[in-house]
């Protein structure tokens, strides 16, 4: 007889949890995730062929996918042999510094960041290896020093398999414990007990989610309402603007809309960075009729799995049904059972804002264009919370400051002259944005900063030298700072 | 008539976000928490005596605290013009740096921290001048760029008025919007629509909040809750574990004891980092009867308000009546409607591991004595989440180690060989802990890192000169990291 479900479930937290002590010792976390890198480059081929026929993405698209994978594996590594993302800080007794003064009694303070203990990894759909089982969340807990439970996801179950079969021989093989990450399975996606078992486990202590805005508030829920409440940092659907001058419109129309029809197409449209709203002054035809005439010539596509395809047709028909909302493009849907063909929308911005439904997610291959006045009405819409948004046009056009103070107001990251697919994982990084794009506007999940999520901050008062970690120790590390109350340069960051 | 309560509220918000374009210059901040600091100096005697009056604390007690509410601002005041807390990082084009190869495509990406908007802030009814209307809260969110509106206490409505009309004085006098900081009465403690509309209204962006542990959780699911949720930092009740050895216990038994005795009696118990728990090895008597004969012999004292002193006598009621809870110390009432007297109370470790009623902080002058056989016990005890914890006793002693390992795993702060209270307003404190202590444990509230919680990063892409705030223009401040894809030393933290 196979193990109950939360049986699996709690084999694994004790595994983590057990494992758990193996990673104080940055070398040995480093050691980890360069093993880990190692292990999946030698399985590349077979790896990349499973996504690709699990996800119908395809080997082009995973070959990158996979070198981000490793890199950011890789990346990590050398942060944690750096070792001076545990901002250490020392405020010694009776120094007073650049403050001018102690304000409270003059204790030895001494602060560091500790991991939180075993992270729970839900991947995204859409990235199979960069946001899969051994993907930047996994990679950035790893480096804090947490182990990974990842829950399985139902759209690529023997990728993710064969990717955590992978890491785990190659832990055992670097001489490390294989329950630094483990793998809950859960194949059928309307089961939704593994996920609720794993998050509700009293071992696991904090949750990463990539994925739909439902399922990630479900999960937030989760983590809140159990007895002893843990951080969930998901991130969710992002609608994301770009907005286009009319001065670049009408000077490079053609070749601005070639640019973003380019970024819609690429993975057919299944990027949480592609572009969801396309803002335009009106008259800017020759703009819109080239990304018109792109998604038209697109072929079908199958999409990630058949909810990824039916979720995608809902939110279509959810809004070409609204008010003033113009059909532009209606490509042809194929002929699997997972295909879906590209659309193009157009409404006036008045109708746009009046209509809630309009201002959420499409996920798939299609765009909404908004057709403003003039680009400072941009300012006025009820745009939501996006990971990305873009602009184009030079700094003397009509509304573009406008536009520029409204993308950064809403947005995680504002990108200029460019499309918003396309994130390089560096320091700095923010692939995060206020809600509803992730809950927690604060973090990153991409880019070496993403380990912050994983951490909390202790204090240690008056405390013995036997007490305090190598880094806590004076003169002990080139890493520490010793800030005796003045300003520790982006500390607060 | 008077204007209904949400018309106030609707007014205050509006005029924050108004106000809030006047905070984008940091010279213009550090001006502000200066003016602010200045203008309460000159109102010292009466704001103490206004405080004392409403609070029952004593001016000795209060005089501190004043310093510390002005040393907080000037503090802040000189992050600000430092201005380095803003973590500003460059990875320019095509630059691999430290991390061996750029990951994703090689944009040039500037990341920033930006202020999140109007702030609500909820003060403490324990400090009326360090976390009330110009507390810690309110001078780290100006700091960072945010405007505040105070919900008012109602345990001490005079003060806070007292205290936000001399700092708005004190702001237009010195050519400062005065919105920036303004007040919503609330003298009625049953009267919950104040708090709702401050929480609920679209232009506050996020919320701080000092209090108990109901009123906090209620305060987080409000903010959660809006179409737009905002984050709400809660510090709340933590029952404070204080450990001593047995070596501690029979060395220095009378000392350590006085000094655990008069760490409770601070302000009659009122502190949020008061001792909650006294964990000693069975045959400490020296210590016990030490801490017991000072708390019997304290007066009785008015507490902050009736409800308080209401909800002390209610949770000592509850664990008295827990099962092998021995009463050693219960101290005389007192006449007076707010009066309370001193409580210690003991039970062994197997009965208080049993028994939730007990681990939950009892707000008052009052201990719970734990009696454990061995030091290393405290490993396996089921204490919760608090701000602060205490070890007496030396490395060596037998269970020093599983002792210190516990505290520094459920506590934001770890004090060695000293009494919890009082805390130092620095860099490297830790104000907050894991839940229930607060609902964000990766957070400080005390110190130059409290600012964190008012912002949230932006990246530009490719961002033309005229799009850079100076701190993300090349070579333009001293502050700024150009990283290139190398660590960023305790970026992370």
């Amino acid at each position: 007889m196979l193990p109950d479900k939360s049986e699996v479930v709690d084999r694994a937290c004790r595994g983590a949890w057990k494992a758990w002590e193996t990673l104080a010792d940055a070398g040995t976390r480093a050691g980890a995730l360069e093993a880990l890198a190692a292990g999946l480059e030698a399985a590349r081929d077979e790896i990349i062929r499973a996504a690709s026929e699990e996800s119908a993405l395809t080997t082009a698209e995973l070959a990158p996918e996979f070198a981000r994978m490793t890199g950011t594996l890789r990346q990590f590594a050398l942060v944690v042999r750096d070792g001076s993302w545990v901002g250490a800080m020392i405020d010694h007794a009776g120094q007073a510094g650049a403050f001018g003064g102690v304000v409270g009694p003059s204790h030895d303070i001494r602060r560091v960041l500790v991991p939180l203990g075993p992270v729970a990894v839900f991947g995204a759909s859409n990235f199979p290896l960069a946001y899969g089982a051994c993907g930047g969340d996994t990679a950035s807990a790893l480096a804090a020093g947490c182990p990974v439970i990842v829950k399985e996801h139902p759209a690529h179950p023997r990728t993710g398999r064969l990717i955590v079969g992978t890491a785990r021989a190659a832990l055992r093989g670097a001489g490390h414990s294989e329950d630094l990450l483990s793998l809950v399975e859960n194949e059928d996606p309307r089961d939704l007990a593994p996920a609720s078992a794993l998050v509700e486990h009293p071992m696991v202590r904090a949750v990463g989610f990539t994925g739909s805005q439902r399922a990630g508030l479900e999960i937030a829920r989760l983590a809140r309402e159990r007895a002893e409440p843990i951080p969930a940092y998901c991130e969710m659907g992002s609608c994301n603007p770009v907005v286009v001058t009319r001065e670049a419109a009408r000077a490079r129309g053609q070749e601005v809309g070639g640019q973003i029809a380019e970024s819609i197409l690429l993975r057919h449209g299944q990027q949480c960075t592609c572009p969801g709203l396309l803002i335009v002054p009106a008259g800017c035809g020759a703009l819109v009729e080239e990304v018109a005439a792109r998604l038209k010539a697109a072929e079908p596509r199958a999409m990630l799995a058949t909810w990824v395809r039916d979720g995608y047709l809902h939110r279509l028909a959810e809004c070409r049904k609204a008010r003033g909302v113009e059909t532009v493009v209606h490509g042809r849907e194929g002929s699997g059972q997972r295909q879906a063909g590209t659309c193009l929308l157009r409404v006036r911005a008045a109708e746009f804002a009046a209509q809630p439904v309009l201002h959420e997610e499409v996920f798939g291959p299609s765009v909404l264009v908004v057709e403003v006045r003039e680009t400072a009405e941009v300012g006025g819409l009820p745009l939501r919370g996006a990971l990305v948004g873009s602009l184009y046009g030079g700094a003397g056009d009509d509304g573009w400051d406008s536009a520029r103070n409204r993308l950064a107001s809403m947005c995680g990251r504002v990108v200029f002259g460019g499309v918003p697919t396309g994130v390089r994982v560096a320091g700095a990084m923010v692939h995060g944005g206020p809600y509803p794009a992730t809950n927690r506007p604060e973090s990153t999940a991409c880019g070496p900063m993403a380990l912050a999520r994983w951490c909390r901050p202790v204090c240690l008062q008056n405390a013995p030298r036997e007490a305090l970690p190598r880094e806590l120790q004076d003169g002990a590390w080139q890493g520490t700072r010793t800030i005796d109350g003045s300003v520790a340069p982006g500390a607060y960051a």
